[in-house]
């Protein structure tokens, strides 16, 4: 009997460079873009505020308004960064209601960005929520507030604030976590001999990341092994499209140019092509089912 | 009666943030884009000569050649910046007879590049330019002067020693600020009831910055409020296209893919489309004329 | 009678920036793009190791898997970045049995990632290989080493333990440097007056770098001069086409769109197109065949 779930933003992994840091520190992550200017505006406006800051920028490329690939980019990224205040925006609704939010992760971090959803895979991958407060206080944002550059006006100043330590309780407000928006993730059906699941992300080499981790395909096949035969499916309907493909640890164990499935290096489950382009020759993008069953079907 | 004039770089705002900072701030801006190391080794050079500065890339990504771009782009991020000595390069001249300089801003800043026009819209913003000095001392550039890559070899090291607290008058021979190399805007017309200007720059939103403040609009046609309906006139002579159109606050004003005029984050006039991207839908691009007039023009 | 070799790699030119560091330096490049946060997690494990090194991008944006390019962009950044770590990513066979190396330069850099032939040519550039050793040592790697990152799990850490004073013996067992893999650079063929060699590299300008130095092109055709007029002639077999074109010592020696033959600030023998893209215009990509030769051919 299948099982339906979703588990794209849940982790056991605790955080991996849980150092404490002896200076204040600030990532940035956006879907700015690297042309104009506003990634470069917000470091410099954290550095007017803790000029001790270390800055990592973790992206300004995430594609316009995909909120839950900023989310996924985060739940990638934040296990390796040193705890800090972690400022994230992707914001299709800047200057609606949806409200500017501060969060401490159980970690000892501090999320800062809109309560669209962006933030929680992040958060719970860093132990999960422990308070959240929205930005309201304007001893800790810039004198002039626009409706269309939060990044500026209100989450660089909070996130640097928050770094330089300044208490998550001054910055507004508090509000309960279970009132956070949330993103949806693609659901997975795990059934004996096949999981169905979906694409979440292509990243620029064309891997193609898929809603689930290495344990829910394991859940479903049993024991994974480089070599292992399985069939991958992609599409839906009549549009579904059937091939053979192989498990494996790394590109390299198939030839040039043939695809495989793997674990990614952050524990999900990824479709390849060894020095080829997944995406692109899988014509694959974010929602397209995907299914992987046992053995190979007849083609 | 019509109102002629270019209002494109002059703004009364002071700096906003103009704390006296204690170590050597640089910024970088430039055309050479991300994929070649030039930004890196000029980033090295300033480290060479100044070992303890800090430094904020602004961009690399200014469209190649386009000098107009540039200045714009450092007028929108410099007032955000610490004071400090900022480098910008699009240099469509490099190797010819014009000058490479540095300038000196009313706030307490340096502005390094070539004399084209790039520097003096940030100037102004800055508070003007208080002097300028040609860059000439062989002291204060790299041993070998390379006739394609002056980034490197003479502006990079002249802001790493401005930074550094080396005084302006020993990096060359002074100039008189008023024979400086300008770059041309559109001219503003405007009347009661109409305001005619043109694209200066698409960001990579699509958002499409015109010449002219809030303020101009104002001027012609009164207090704008949320939800204010007008018209707007892209192309010219018979390539005219007119749309209705409404003033609003934030993006959020209108419906997901509806189009807006609005005050972007810097006081200039905008054309956005919510969650999309109007240049693209406009077929919108740098000098198309654009008018903007009170009321709904019949369809 | 011609003389052939390859000269793509080696150069008279000792480092430009030898000042010693006082703190610890690593730079970083890969093709692993601006979009992905992989750039961001290896900064950070570099932090994590080395909270006060001074770290340096030179691009991440190295197109996939071109590990010419790659080593090309290492040996024109290096001389100019101060000495310390640096790790370069380009590795298609990531996860293979590719060794994962550390070499030290005679000027005193350790350069530090797959035995693929990245690393070379910037390794020559810096006065040569004097050591190098295998990374293996689990001290000095992150506790779980993936088969898809090892940029992350493998080559930041070591970067980072090199930089903050770790001695190389430590990181893993020595190898011969003559044992290293190279990268294969087209031949050069010197005949009196003329020169025959390759595209290796189109800039984001689309200025296209050849294999060879300008003291290629002077053994070949004698003294250059601006202005002097020479034949240039891409391609091979029937598809060859010839054109006037002439050496100049900057862009501006032509008019706008013209084409021009230059030595690059690297001292690299160099097509461009005055404001213009000429891998664009003249359809160039890597390992096109070119021929200069003196004087104008007919036409």
């Amino acid at each position: 009997m299948a099982r339906r779930y979703t588990r794209v933003i849940t982790t056991p992994a605790a955080a991996r460079i849980p150092r404490e840091w002896n200076r204040p520190f600030v990532s940035l992550l956006s879907d700015w873009g690297a042309r104009d200017p506003s990634a470069a505006i917000c470091r410099s406006v954290v550095l007017g505020i803790a000029p001790d800051a270390l800055i990592v920028d973790i992206t300004h490329e995430v594609d316009k308004y995909q909120v839950r690939h900023g989310a996924l980019l985060l739940w990638c990224a934040l296990p390796f960064l040193p705890i800090g205040a972690h400022m994230a925006v992707v914001d299709p609704g800047v200057g609606t209601s949806r409200r500017p939010i501060a969060l401490e992760t159980e970690r000892g971090d501090y999320l800062v960005g809109p309560d669209n959803g962006l933030l929680l895979a992040g958060a719970q991958r860093l132990g999960g929520v422990t308070r959240c407060h929205v930005i309201e206080n304007p001893q800790y944002r810039l004198p002039v507030v626009s409706s269309t550059f939060h990044g500026r006006d209100l989450f660089a100043p909070a996130a640097a604030h928050l770094a330089a330590g300044v208490p998550l309780a001054q910055i507004g407000p508090a509000i309960d976590p279970r009132e956070l928006q949330s993103v949806e993730w693609p659901q997975i059906t795990v059934q004996n001999g096949s999981l169905e699941t979906a694409v979440i992300y292509c990243d620029t080499f064309g891997n193609v990341k898929l809603a689930g981790l290495t344990a829910d395909l394991t859940d479903a096949l049993g024991l994974l092994y480089p070599g292992m035969e399985l069939t991958l499916s992609v599409g839906n309907g009549s549009g579904v499209r059937s091939e053979r493909i192989t498990w494996q640890a790394s590109f390299g164990g198939v030839p040039v140019g043939r695809r495989l499935l793997y674990e990614d290096s952050y524990g999900r489950l990824c479709i390849a092509e060894n020095q080829g382009n997944a995406a692109r020759s899988l014509e694959l993008s974010d929602g397209v089912p995907v299914a992987i069953a046992r053995g190979h079907a007849t083609e």
